[in-house]
């Protein structure tokens, strides 16, 4: 079975060094927190992961979960596990105080989100939807309907999903069909067909709150007539109480590549009762108000499958005895050396560890950016924070799942035969991360976001302000010879973007289609750049930290040595993604569909 | 389900006008191959498969084989079809008349091996490992073997396997502990357990030879004591007919990520009869001498999934409509546009597009050396061919399942959700693409093959051999403006190989480790440019049909206009890979173990 050791150490690391979190005192509720109640919640999670999830994800996978008489049952162990999560108050970490939960920040909430997703993706995709749910009657439910829900979702006493998709209808809302429409007592009867619903139906909890994006009669057409839905599985009695079966069910579980143990489900409402959540058309807006910390959420499972991988690959990297090192015989005691000698074993792992650590840092500096836009006492900042949030929203879903995939591959690689066999844990893997990339928009649409609407639509105001960040960060340090390695790398990197970006702003105007031709590899060119920031940033906090005496030499030289690879081998390759842009972007778009 | 459409005038040009296959007198039995003749083979195996194989595909994949009783058991329908496949005598194609064999070479036999793969890939092993049987018992068994197998073989009556994996010993045989011993009748008593074994037992065929790597008991210690067997599932009588079960079993099916429709099997040999193939300690040299083959018949696995899953993705993404162009509406009649408007999804295909055509042609090309490696009259000519066969192997085996899976990953993106649904058959792709970077020799043996054994070991002389054909290519053409563009693009590449062979010539003695750290992304920078080179050619022939006033203006303008495509997108990579070599070979090293 796979093993997990959680990154504390790395937390405590980004928190604390890299982000100093415990400096914020300009953001509210952040003067509560110390290292030691934050370490004590990582711990804590750390622990139920490990302890509790981490054993249910090989058997989740294979079990798979069944409709059995209209109602899906969970694989075994799944609801035993999720009322001990329920019970020792995980489900609660950051919502709101007033409805039960303990106000933690996102930039805390992430790491725990990392840990879940890393041991159990497909458990922790139960309470995943549920926060998303939550987010939704938070932000725009009336206050009756958030005394009727919250307290229940915040608890876990209730979980909660996300009906968008329609068979016609993924990324294009606009086409949806499902109708809403009005009782008469202020409830909407909704009718229509939902497909990819995670957590649809299953037997961990009472009831289900279904977010449920629906046509109203008199609704405009496209996606300024589509308004939002709360839809419980059981009706809610006046007094809290459970009441009768809504009339909506599972009509059947989808057959899916990877995470088995979550219930995907086609679900069919057939007038079932429902509340509208906000404005009447304005679901989408509803929709996207949350989509960047939802997007965050997706980002960093793609990260958490990645860092398990890992660390699995690793630790069969040094028991597996295979050949000997080019160099010469490494370990006489035994038949062979351990595979670790090898240099493309390294590279693998390496290229692994560098892009976690990494992207554990951005996943940090993305949270806190959340953070800040929603609780720094200065408006201005909380605007210019919520911005860069924006900007990097498709970085953090798109590039880090893309790249999590990859990394996952690779580490199933190192087990050479054995990655392709279920027992061992690394085809799940695989599998499992590779939904990420898919849901929650494709990658290529958050590429698409990225450039259009984040880069363009601004004219790179906000890439420009980020881009000061950069130099700053370079002019800072530009004196320190321990630090050109990574400023070099950085440099070469940021360097390619601003090209790219050049080149995308000359050219889309001309030729609208060029924006989507160039983004993936645009994606990819920030997304690089923007980790060798953070490597950047983290070489920094651990020079200083070595300077300062610190007695963990091997933690922070281990840092140095990982940034310098880094820029060695992940920050080079922004020099071909420029040129793909430059030279293949135009030549996309010129071939006949007859061509394909 | 899955559509498939032959790619027969791809084949044609491969053929007929790129390779010129038809004007190769001086290769012996060549003469006797014709268009008409090649075509009718090429369009017969296209039909059988896709009319017989890929509707068994997915069906194949969802119920898997069984151990029932001992047995094995194979998904519904192959039994049929692997009837009707030995009945139309496609297991043949390529193998010695003297036994019952067509003799047609290699250059054609690849490709339908390639349209096998593509729509069965687990069916079309059966077939694939008894052509390796049948070649190691060709290549190295008595005539009494000969003579005892090769006509079953051939014809496909009996299926052959390959046992070389046991637990503890995949890439290092070294360590194989399965032993042999004289029973003094001129036979051996085979014990031992080996895994991974595909096609190891199964209800198609009466019997089953398995080719067996074991230790006799005066073996020296490590490869220099392996020795190859023939075991026989069930024992042959002296007058060829069927006798009684041998003393082998299946002991388990491995639970894999894919292949589900083909048995791999945990075989267990107790005191199993055997005959010796070859000469005693000589089973890895009797292997080696297969490798080229075998190597090239699992990269096809890379070409041939690629292809069936790029052109599903073309046919999902002309049907799918979601969004509108971002240079305005294409299709008004409808509620949006097709997918196909959307840069990004162009991207995609076109990457798959350039990469499956330009591997066809480089298929093909090796297929053809080895031809000429076995039949070329010229002995000098014959050599040079064998030695460019066995540069070349890593790359048509590394090079083109690693990007073989890429594509596939991509052409289930294009899918958005429902590529993550099995029903729609792209998950299937990309599981079962897989393990063809794995088996045969990991991707990563097969780079570091690559730089130790094929160019350090003759100090890159096959390398200048064939640098040599790349240089004049570009001679012959530089004078013509119209080839400009391919010729940038392959010498682009071409110089970064030569500075990465230079930079790891120069620092591999020093530093023997390096070889490893900087092999794969090495044997990836030789494989754009090897595919460089098969584009520049190909441009070069669709020129020349041109100017000759072919009436195929659309086939031959496309083929420049992906060869323009694959210089701008593909070839552009090799300026990062090689700075990663030449930056994060040795830093790759430094790490300490306890880093990781």
């Amino acid at each position: 079975m796979p093993i997990y050791q959680a990154p504390i150490r790395d937390y405590q690391f980004v928190l604390g060094e890299l982000l100093n979190i415990y400096q914020q005192d300009n953001l509210s509720g952040f003067d509560e927190f110390d290292p030691e109640l934050i370490d004590a919640v990582l711990q804590g999670v750390a622990d139920f992961t490990t302890d509790i999830m981490l054993p249910l994800n090989g058997s989740g996978d294979v079990e798979g979960c069944r409709l059995v008489e209209g109602k899906v049952i969970t694989p075994q162990g799944f609801i035993d596990a999720y009322q001990q999560y329920v019970d020792n108050g995980w489900a609660t970490l950051t919502c709101d105080p007033e409805y039960g939960g303990q106000g933690l920040p996102e930039v805390v909430g992430i790491f725990a989100t990392e840990m879940k997703t890393a041991t159990n993706m497909a458990f922790a995709m139960y309470p995943g939807l549920t926060h998303g749910a939550y987010a939704a009657i938070h932000a725009h439910g009336s206050e009756a309907l958030k005394a009727k829900y919250l307290d229940k979702l915040v608890s876990g006493e209730w979980t909660g999903t996300m009906n968008l998709t329609e068979s016609h209808a993924g990324t294009d809302l606009a086409l949806l069909r499902t109708k809403a429409i009005p009782t008469g007592d202020g409830n909407y009867s909704i009718t229509g067909e939902k497909i990819f619903i995670s957590s649809g139906d299953h037997d961990l909890t009472d009831n289900i709150a279904h977010l449920v994006l629906a046509r109203l009669p008199d609704a405009p057409e496209g996606v300024k007539g589509i308004s939002l839905f709360v839809v419980p599985k059981i009706l809610i009695n006046d007094d809290g109480s459970l009441g009768e079966s809504n009339s909506l069910y599972a009509a059947s579980l989808e057959h899916k590549m990877g995470i088995h143990g979550n219930s995907t489900c086609v679900m069919n409402f057939d007038a079932a009762i429902g509340e509208l959540v906000g404005e009447a058309h304005q679901g989408l807006r509803a929709m996207f108000t949350m989509m960047n910390q939802a997007r965050l959420g997706v980002g960093v499972q793609g990260l958490g499958v990645s860092e398990i991988a890992y660390q699995n690959a690793v630790a069969y990297a040094k028991d597996r005895i295979q050949g000997r090192a080019l160099s010469g015989v490494k370990q006489p005691e035994q038949a062979a050396d351990s595979i670790l000698v090898h240099g493309d074993v390294r590279r693998m792992l390496l290229s692994q560890k560098a892009f976690n650590q990494g992207t554990r840092a951005l996943m940090g500096q993305q949270a806190l950016w959340l953070d800040q836009a929603q609780r720094d006492c200065s408006p201005e900042q909380a605007k210019a924070a919520s911005k860069l949030a924006a900007l990097f929203t498709p970085i953090v879903k798109g590039f880090v799942t893309d790249q999590g995939f990859k990394a996952c591959v690779d580490a199933q690689q190192v087990f050479g035969g054995h990655g392709y066999i279920h027992e061992w844990g690394m085809e799940q893997f695989v599998r499992d991360s590779r939904i990420a990339m898919i849901y929650e928009g494709t990658n290529g649409v958050q590429a698409l976001d990225l450039v259009g609407r984040k880069i363009l639509s601004d004219k790179g105001a906000t890439l420009q302000a980020w881009s000061g960040q950069v130099k700053q960060l370079i002019q800072s340090n530009i004196a320190n010879e321990a630090m050109k390695p990574y400023l070099d790398g950085l440099m070469d990197a940021a360097g390619d973007l601003e090209k790219a970006t050049g080149y995308i702003a000359t050219n889309a105007s001309k030729n609208p289609d060029l924006i989507g031709a160039a983004s993936m590899p645009y994606m990819q060119i920030l997304g690089i750049t923007a980790l060798a920031w953070m490597w950047t940033r983290s070489a920094e906090t651990a020079l200083a930290a070595l300077a300062n005496g610190s007695d963990e030499v091997a933690f922070y030289q281990d840092k140095l040595n990982t940034a310098q690879f880094y820029m060695n081998y992940w920050a080079v390759q922004t020099r071909s993604l420029r040129k793909q842009i430059q030279a293949a972007s135009e030549g996309i778009m010129a071939f006949d569909d007859s061509a394909f």
